[in-house]
């Protein structure tokens, strides 16, 4: 392999590692705060934790995988031709990797605690109705996931945009923007915008939290590949035209 | 099209939706996260969702339109020199549309939670006596209202001035300095800066909303043009000396 | 002036005007969030606001006049070599003037809110037994302040060593220094670190926020001098031998 | 020496006094926040005030001794072959007096507050069972901080990778990393990840603290350890292979 591949190109195992270690930061983090630092630090805490988690993880792994850590976000590139669709399906199965392993590493640290009881999983699950720390219900959830999401992805794809003298800001600017959006969905959705995050959370989380899974799967996507498909048409056009 | 504007050159069409898509995530982040998190993060909060969606939207699509996102940012540029009036009109439509349309999204998000209630939109708008959270008076609400929105275009100015090797942290420096003046303004005035923002709310705020919105759109403009005329005249003189 | 002074080279009225309006923004920041903010957002808000607004304002500003905003900054890089003795009084007033500035900006707001206090005032000049937040004596304070500036030198003169490829980012280390230590020194000595902040707050802060000033103003300068000498002494050395 | 180090090759001397003063930097601010701040900030003050720390003292002082501050960073990265191994004890030597010096400020500071009490020193110090603050034992302990120091370790050594055109924010990233991973482990261990810290606090922390000691020695070395192994082994090894 490395006469094929030159140091500079990273090899297919480096780039699903950096996935699975970048999801692994991510799930660590976010979680990790839910239930080890929110009942101090509030929503606030949360959400820069998941912020600066994937500002860190993007600048120590973006150079190698590109520095996705949702299934999301790889099919919104995917879709606004910026990622090819044949590693679609290894990258989101890394993510899924990373946040399960992020979970079970947040379970051995709950299970010598004072209380072990799967039921933060549950509380960290994301939802509509019972896990809705507001309250909200399903159009809830979907209009603020949807919605969320595509700022995100407008916010990857500009930013990452070719010939973009700030692009070394990408992976600053990415992860601040989960900040932001944290504190609009916090109370509404619990925040997903990834479905490799609300699936870490599901597996321990109970019926509840696997029977509403689906829909913390479909909403970013939705919205991932709404924004896509609206900036590949709006901005990326004229470029493809001189092509 | 295609022949007479190079890829590196925005069309109308992209600069336009680059403000609408900027001022909307602006909104979204600022009154999304006065709905739903700052009940539990407080002004912080809130003075973090504004400057960092600021941040991020200017790292994604100031590229195309400069970033502007507020009416008073655009005029300021113009007066100082930097913007061409013939454009004002064009961005500053394109904002107000940009600010309503996040309100639209977040009226769904209201609509199917526990307690759907226009009030909510009252009490995010910007202005004095009842609608100042802290109670302050008209004269208040003006002394900071110009203030902030100067300090903003002082350093909007200083900060993407010709030749400044640091340019590429203009997208940084202009949206923390929301996070900072939110910080003193919000308690005052609810923290305008920007008649986009405040015309947003006010469309669902009620009767009092509408009544004082005169003074979010005069007070911010007052000062951003304050600024842009002191700054050209005592910090780009020099340069227009010597052409 | 246009013939002697290119375009690049900024006057002595521009330099001077940048110090007013950066010390300006500091104060109005910092002070305003103690004033409008604090009761909400903690000490956390008002560290944030010193910080960052110094972190805006140096972008803007620094590149015309260095962005001092403190006369402990201005009499430390003079000591260190960095910046010419002959120009430290013009200095040291335009910051003087820009704080008081910002004062009657803040009187201003007050006297058209609520209730008007000027013990806002003293309660925000910084000091040591009455003066003092947590009720810390003379001896904290002088340790915090003196240790604290020094630390706050020790950062400025390593990120703006001659031929450092990460200069671009020292005014957001300088700043956000200033966040930091102000997590410490805050309920110590209300954290001064800057001789024209506390000038600011003292002038309408009654007699014993006067009588305190002398401290606000020896401690910074002294810690700002140490280190000073100690950064020249240890780190600058070896390029001097080299001349 | 002069004459065989160039000014642009720091000295030992100034190689180990940066190392002193990043380290005296970090203590300073993440003790001092937990013993002035956490009572009105909570625990996302501190966690700030620790990353804010690392990020300005390694841009002032990383390019004079890359920046360790933490005797699992030196170690870490010597097991990756980034830091020659007969430098180690140096840096392990200068980071640990620099954290004692912090400390012995910190103590300055305390003797003339109000309540003189070396009990604040035991609350700061890092462990398990009575040390940790959510009564966590001692296998949540060892898992969190083998886990979280192998990820800031991980994200070091990917920020500082040769060729990285983003190296300059290796600092901002380095240090936001400590915020994330406070916010997770500061409830269960109080958030070592840095014997040098621990050592600072458990001098003076009583025979509990000193008890508990070797554990935040042992297990912040460990997770450094295994993270550099690891990324040697899957991320370094085909550039190694072009040589």
């Amino acid at each position: 392999m490395s006469d094929t591949t030159p140091a500079s190109t990273p090899s297919t195992v480096q780039r699903l590692t950096a996935e699975v270690i970048g999801t692994f930061i991510l799930v660590f983090a976010v979680i990790g705060a839910v239930f080890f630092a929110s009942a101090d630090t509030g929503l606030l805490g949360v959400a820069f934790a998941l912020g600066l988690s994937v500002v860190v993880g993007a600048y120590a792994f973006g150079p190698i995988s590109g520095g996705h850590f949702n299934p999301a976000v790889t099919l919104g590139l995917a879709v606004a031709g910026r990622f090819a669709w044949r590693d679609t399906l290894g990258y989101i199965a890394a993510q899924i990797v990373g946040g399960i392993l992020a979970s079970l590493a947040l379970l051995g640290i709950l299970s010598a605690g004072p209380v072990f009881d799967l039921a933060a999983f549950t509380k960290a699950s994301t939802g509509y109705d019972e896990l809705s720390p507001g309250g909200f219900g399903i159009g809830s959830f979907f209009i603020v996931e949807i919605v969320a999401t595509a700022v995100f992805l407008f916010v990857i794809l500009g930013v990452t945009s070719a010939g973009r003298s700030a692009s070394n800001f990408a992976p600053l600017a990415i992860g601040l923007t989960l900040t932001v959006l944290l504190l609009v969905a916090g109370n509404v959705s619990n925040g997903s915008f990834n479905p490799a995050r609300s699936i870490a959370t599901a597996v321990f989380g109970g019926e509840i939290a696997l029977t509403q899974l689906w829909a913390s799967i479909v909403a970013p996507i939705v919205g991932a590949m709404l924004a896509g498909v609206i900036y590949k048409a709006v901005f990326d056009r004229p470029a493809k035209l001189t092509a």
